[in-house]
């Protein structure tokens, strides 16, 4: 990954904001276009324009996409892209759902763009390089007890029960009255930027959760999965993030100990 | 009410914003600065901001805020103040909490402003006149049937245990997988301006619910308690807002229905 990978990477949201903002808070007769409601036709758009852009610049690297699928499978590099990351806050006119754009190497993220396009919001992420938020460095905070933790997490609807029931103990162990709901990628460049402190998910695919990681890791936090495991193309969806990775311990112990007594960890 | 009013109130929007977008996102040291968060420091000053203003040019009118109580109690005419309705999210960093502000006439609210200071939105509501969106009227939309309705509430959290069930109940009968979390005020905005079609929360203060009146009622749609009764100064805090008046009575009837089965309505 070169710098040339930085400004090409920036190149993709910048195209992919241009379609989004077409489409952002427009209510057109769905008759009168085709099939697409406003956020399809926005997700489609923007990745395809993204694509095109690799397609002809970096022809030989591999593409996963929300939207169109895989492209040249088994490339040791690989662009993977989710176009509108927050599909129902899109819809409901938020603008605090996001253009994802993470490189893989290895199957390892490496590099990642959290894109803001009507806010004009950008964060990006760099494996070993602090984390950059519209230019200017940024780090995630200290966090001394798990009592204090802001928590965020997109809905309690997302979870599967087994999974519900980890995340409120969870919850009942963090500042619960000032825990936030929805925000889907957003949260993760806010707890980057030293706003929120955990994020917890579960259900996530790849293009959802691969371009966090360098950024959240890049401004001095930590991202894994529910095991604590480091998160890669192989990882299942669950996702944890936190922006002091001194609390990963006790965060785990929590989500292990609730419904697996007698799991070992 | 006069057309005086109008500006007067958008004045009060902008002292509170001024004072709101110094503290946004910004971090400092609680020890240095007194006893104080940044947000309750931001709330604290849009409050006095606006408070200073009525004072000196509204000497005759009440006062109503939530962070510095009543004053001129009993007066005809009150200005209800939220200077940051949606702390939670304020704290986060996200950009949709909003400053509030209502007037009020005999207990009933008559004009409403929903300010975003950061991404500089403003709706402004007035009873009679169409609601304007940065200076454009808005108009929420039509819902042909609840299953199709989009929902949007704070959190889960926020709900009694009763009416956690009810409002699950509603939930049960909309779109819930295109249904947002979190939002607060913003939430009502959307609505007026087309992209939600349903809000629903319970205990709201009067200062959490007078601005929104005039603003979704101008744009078309409708708000009343959870018994379908107008929303005024004695009202309780069950909030509904909708975008299309015509649902009314199916709401009503899921809210009712699922957990009161003996009470007529």
């Amino acid at each position: 990954m070169t710098e040339d990978d930085l400004i090409f990477a920036g190149r993709l949201a910048d195209a992919a904001g241009a379609e989004i903002r077409r489409f952002f808070r427009q209510s057109f007769d769905i008759d009168a276009k085709g099939d697409e409601s406003p956020v399809t036709a926005a997700d489609r758009a923007a990745e395809l324009a993204m694509r095109e852009i690799i397609d002809r610049e970096r022809a030989a690297d591999g593409i996963i996409g929300e939207e169109f699928g895989t492209a040249r499978e088994g490339a040791r590099r690989q662009w993977v892209l989710d176009p509108i990351d927050g599909t129902v806050s899109f819809a409901a006119g938020r603008p605090i759902f996001g253009t994802l754009i993470a490189l893989l190497e290895d199957g390892w993220p490496v590099l990642g763009i959290i894109d803001q396009p009507i806010a004009r919001e950008r964060w990006v992420g760099r494996t070993g390089r602090p984390t950059i938020f519209n230019g200017q460095p940024v780090e995630s905070r200290r966090c001394r007890e798990l009592k204090d933790a802001v928590l965020a997490t997109t809905s309690p609807n997302h979870f599967s029960n087994d999974d519900g029931h980890k995340f409120m103990a969870l919850a009942g162990q963090t500042a619960h009255r000032r825990m936030v709901y929805g925000g889907d990628c957003y949260n993760y460049g806010l707890l980057a930027s030293g706003h929120l402190d955990l994020v917890a998910e579960s259900g996530l695919q790849l293009y959802d959760f691969a371009a966090l990681v360098p950024i959240v890791e890049g401004a001095g936090g930590m991202m894994t999965d529910w095991a604590g495991e480091p998160l890669h193309a192989e990882s299942g969806g669950d996702v944890l993030a936190l922006g002091d990775p001194a609390r990963l311990e006790d965060v785990l112990a929590v989500l292990g100990d609730e419904w697996h007594p007698g799991h070992e960890h």
